[in-house]
């Protein structure tokens, strides 16, 4: 698995907070100014900022500046890596269950073959 | 979206630690004891139990003690929650992209029109 990674150290720790959700939700919209994205929050645009700052850490958010407006947008590959990982979580528990319903199959089918023995 | 829950906090939050993640990965696979859980992992049971304790609280894990032994299990379901957030922000963001690629394709017919005009 992807596992050792210190992205996703960062990366799910940015996702553990519910304004930096909100504002990756937005972002999946399509990319807006920080005066946007900070406008709907009930927080200082001082407090939006330092959020954004750990979501540009976790490389979930890009920012650029052009005169006095700074846009923000997503960067959908490293959610896609939070994704992967918790997929292979998935696939892993889904072959556990394969395996034991082939188990319990075999299991039955032994009682039968038994039964049929006897 | 299934942002505002406090569920989601919890549970990125567990899962923002790479021996929280070795365990969820080890327990995709089927349940184990705790001493199982702790083997592979440097550092003391004592610590082992207090991130089992913030797996738990997040929903991602149940434990038993049965006798002696405490066994631990992954809650699927819970993981799943994760899942559908990030994969309801992809979804999201394919869809700007779907949008983007018509709007590209109606200027660039418009541009065919013009130049078929003169």
């Amino acid at each position: 698995m992807l596992n050792n990674t210190p992205e996703l150290n960062a990366l799910f720790h940015a996702l553990a907070d519910p304004a930096r959700r909100a504002m990756v939700e937005r972002l999946s919209r399509g990319p807006v100014s920080l005066g946007d994205l900070a406008q709907p929050l009930p927080m200082t645009l001082s407090a939006v900022m330092q959020h954004v700052k750990v979501l540009e850490n976790a490389g979930l958010v890009s920012s650029e500046k052009v005169g006095r407006v700074r846009t923000c947008a997503i960067r959908p590959d490293t959610l896609s890596q939070a994704e992967k990982w918790i997929n292979a979580c998935r696939v892993e528990w889904e072959h556990r269950l394969d395996r034991l319903g082939e188990y319990l199959e075999t299991l039955n089918n032994e009682g039968d073959d038994h039964g049929t023995d006897q």
